[in-house]
């Protein structure tokens, strides 16, 4: 994991800015003989692209991703996965201001402070439109994985929940919110529309959960599989926080009240691990799947990029406003689900396959 | 970052298990020219040494470190840094119970799983003893970052809070706790010794504030600041969350709220950064440090070795029941304190580091 | 240095097959600020482009270099440098014979043995096309490195070497050898000629030296300098092996024969090292850099496509005979000089950056 | 591999300078249930120990190695296995000259370059002391190899080689110089104890043979098997050159006589490699191996330890002369050899763990 690399054994490495001509992921590591083909990752860019209805940005761009490399006769060869997908929609616009005022809550004034300059055109490097790539890495990561299953859904938006009695998977899909609670959604259409409208924003959190992962996967002490998803999910953009199982909520539980009771087996000849009576752990035990679900939440803050002015300085450092305007999210949570499983699949692919590079049963 | 080894350029690697003859860590990528003896490392250990009072458990070690290598006339020589602690309360004692069973909520199960089989006495690898060796290497990760000034405390306890109206930075190292609040250690004192005595055990949340980070260290993308300080907390036996900043309640704000206003710098003459008029971001920005505090919260779970039997299964997948006798910890987030330091300061050094690595004016 | 990644501090990721739609590089880490553009980069690949004589393979591309990212405004942002270059020249062919045979010498049975099958046009991946992307990068890196002057030359096809005497350092990029004996030169001519004509191939011995390196770059002990540089020259296609210094010759000497004795500088006031009355050691001593010419020796053995049938055996086990019909390199060393060139540049710029994280005074 | 760290998978970080308390290693990323204790280990420690014979240094040292970690119940846990070696023959010395003067061809002056000062007692951590622990590494990687056998022998001292045909693998154990031809032995025998009692010294080069690797160990492009053995055989102390199979002789071939023809497997029902009628490649092909014996050549240096002055400068920049007194080695390629050994052993565990973690049928 160096600088814009992830992972150990499963490595991707992302490049790109976002108005440059491309933005582009190098995936490392991929096993060979997996069959793989732009179809196969095109629909996980399509689900997390923007400009598809009004909660989201109005950036309109196909995304259309490209496989330059690393896949032959549609399968992968073991060799680098090259992906790309070009920038068709680089507004030509004035910079001017933004150039020079430092817009709070985002990267511009620690660039600056770090490298000197930066490239100010919709944020560059430091643009959520690094994250594509993430999502096109993750669909191939997801091949990887072939026995897990994972759906990320927003849970909380603006500090309204959902409600659990009311989760519905097949909903998650049917609604522009990733939302499991139809109810839910429906609240949420005004909460988000009235901010949208109002040029503010909104926080989220998005709960993720992987079926099928099998106990073992994870390792001691600094590459844990907890660790690796809490490094992989605050790396996303907007991202302030992350909670494994019942996270902060385990804080102020007892023991008792936290303890995941194991039963025997209901397999009877066959050498299956416990059976599980409740996952405060969310799946993982000492750095290690359980074979339980993995869980995890995400907090997204809401995004910088608000009508209302905020006092700020210029690279001159003199006082100055800044206000947004044009299009934005007003609610970067939503597109940041799609993104949330992404790293999850390339988190359980990478331990995966780093489990069969250590041990001898793996 | 693989699997025993954390940081890219000031990099540690920990070894040993909970009983056998040691444990150590080697910190390789330190500067040459720091002052460094024993002495500057033991205080961090003594505060983190268990035994000390009702509160923690009554393993009785004096963990005292010997710098093995890596040091010359009393200075860092820029080679590896050896450091090492005898295991010296290796209690004789009948392990033939937890050998055969696995403990809910701890490693056992996923170790084998993983491994076969696994060293059950004490935990083994798995065991928090393995983060002494973390305040260790932290403590030479201080020295090479003399700008910042780094304080841990614990904000609550089995969901009892401190009252940020109380806080006292002068209070934290009075009080068993790490408090910096006079009067919720009182009430905590009651609290956790109720937990002790019933054999039960109490949640904490940590949190961490490191002044005189300069603007500037952290790196896109995949070795954010942030993201990195994630990937070590949540490393840390028994944490379940990290926060940066805000954190989860940065997700319930709105874009207004959450605004971190930018003020031209008072000082006249000097180039220094803007003045924040608030952290809600907790000093990163992009994954790259502002010039403001740098701030996390830690969620530590209440440790499952309790009195009260838990359901679990044998190593052959026969049902039994488990419950911890001996000497426990009843709130392990008062131990975790040292160590969310430890890892505080070895993220920022490493980041110092990068930063002079990439950055000519660095 | 992970799989398709070199580097530990400026890394390089480089992807694409012979016969793809592109091949192409991430640099990361190079630090902001530099001024860089294609025309920094093409000359580079040009001087490696094949078929600009009869004495390189006729693949006729234009190689023409595009920067995707971390540049703006002319300048090196911090940011991955993304380089890409289409295969322009995918001659429609039939690829039957070797997709079913294995060529003997080449890569053909390993990747099908590690891989279970493998991309067989062109070589894939096992292409010395990938150097190409080396070449870009090395740019890139050459520019991190202004103090330091690189340049590497054959100095011996087929057992014929050079006449030290001769030496002209003007006259490498005279001939298409480079050349540095113009009297070489013209033997050399008739000597690959002959080789072209008759379908054989011969070796080569490339030597480069790097002027201008400071003392104090390397590192021990797994990341020497001239572990380093044997690591990259021994990843080039068609190397056999690599010296520093004397090299082999160094193990025929005495040790009174080996010496590099010092002298004080000359330099009055400064505090500059000692003169060296000689360079035996190749400008490195335990690892680091003496201040003395960095100096290296790589072998690179005939190619295997020659137009003599050799014994082989198809994919199915069966016994067949292969022979290379078409373009080929009577002698990959001269094209693989621009790529020691780009190694030697790569692996010092890697070090100086290293060698500014650790050490204050870097 | 950063600074003190070996491998991608199977991972070695060593410690320690040649006066410190001790020197050590960790070995991270071992498979788990293999069989290992101390006496595994020993046995290469005293093959490489100094002291055996007037051929060597007269270091006297039992150099006993521990484990502190990773092994319970006689079995790896596929934790961190911690090896130590105490330095018990620290002979209280005068180090005022050596400390003041830089000893030409040493690490003296670099190091002093890099980090501003040096641990000067017996060359710190630049001394070959190093080694021992590259050798108690290399036990462990063995025993994760067991389908290999490895031999390193001497191949020539001082510029006279053995005869190929007086080859005899028995008789490398049996003198003191690891030299497979009796012959050689005797005319070696006189020429060392001549260099010995001159206070000169002699090079040597150093072949290595692995036995019963099979085809596809290694990767593309930056972790080819070549390459990484190239790294690790070079970072060996007073190594200046590497070859794989022919090395720089290659360079002389033709593509005819360089060829390495495959002839269909003699398994009749199994789906075997080809035979090769030769193996000029070394057993590596595209950086994978091929099935064939994996061969190096490995040349050291003469130690510039020696008896006749050399000018050299003080640290303050003096004129100086600088002569060995005391023990050392006469021909250091002699106790390089099982050094070698066990780097071979790292590399190819390593990437035998690589391959699992690669490739499904791995």
């Amino acid at each position: 994991m160096s600088w814009n690399t992830f992972g150990r054994t499963l490595r991707f490495t992302t490049w790109g800015e976002s108005h440059g001509p491309a933005i582009g992921a190098v995936v490392d590591g991929c096993p060979p003989g997996i069959a793989l083909s732009e179809s196969d990752i095109q629909p996980f860019l399509d689900a997390r692209k923007p400009g598809q209805n009004k909660f989201t940005t109005q950036r309109q761009e196909p995304d259309a991703v490209r496989i330059l490399s690393g896949v032959f006769e549609s399968k992968t060869t073991g060799t680098p996965i090259s992906l790309l997908i070009e920038n068709t929609d680089q507004r030509s616009k004035d910079y001017s201001e933004i150039a020079k005022s430092y817009r709070p809550g985002h990267a511009d004034y620690a660039y600056d402070a770090k490298y000197g300059f930066r490239d100010y055109r919709g944020g560059g490097r430091s643009s959520a439109r690094e994250t594509a790539m993430r999502v096109a890495a993750g669909a191939v990561a997801r091949l990887v994985i072939p026995e897990v299953s994972i759906v990320a859904y927003v849970a909380e938006i603006g500090g309204d929940r959902i409600d659990p009695a009311n989760f519905d998977r097949e909903e998650i899909a049917r609604n522009p919110f990733w939302c499991p609670d139809a109810q839910a959604a429906l609240r949420w259409e005004r909460l988000v529309d009235e901010a949208r409208k109002a040029g503010s924003s909104l926080g989220a959190v998005v709960e993720c959960v992987a079926d099928g992962v099998p106990a073992g996967w994870g390792a001691p002490v600094y590459a844990k599989l907890d660790s690796d998803l809490a490094a992989g999910m605050m790396s996303i953009n907007a991202v302030k926080g992350v909670e494994i199982g019942d996270g902060f909520e385990a804080a102020r539980l007892t023991g008792e009240q936290n303890a995941d009771p194991m039963r025997p087996s209901l397999n009877d000849g066959g050498n299956d691990g416990p059976r599980f009576e409740a996952n405060h752990a969310g799946g993982i035990a000492g750095g290690i799947s359980t074979g339980q679900p993995v869980t995890c939440r995400v907090a997204f803050k809401p995004t910088s990029s608000i009508l209302t002015p905020v006092a700020s300085v210029t690279r001159d450092g003199e006082a100055t406003e800044v206000r947004t305007k044009g299009r934005h999210d007003p609610c970067v949570g939503i597109r940041g689900t799609p993104v949330v499983e992404a790293m999850m699949a390339l988190v359980l692919a990478d331990h995966k396959l780093l489990h069969r590079a250590q041990c001898w049963q793996g």
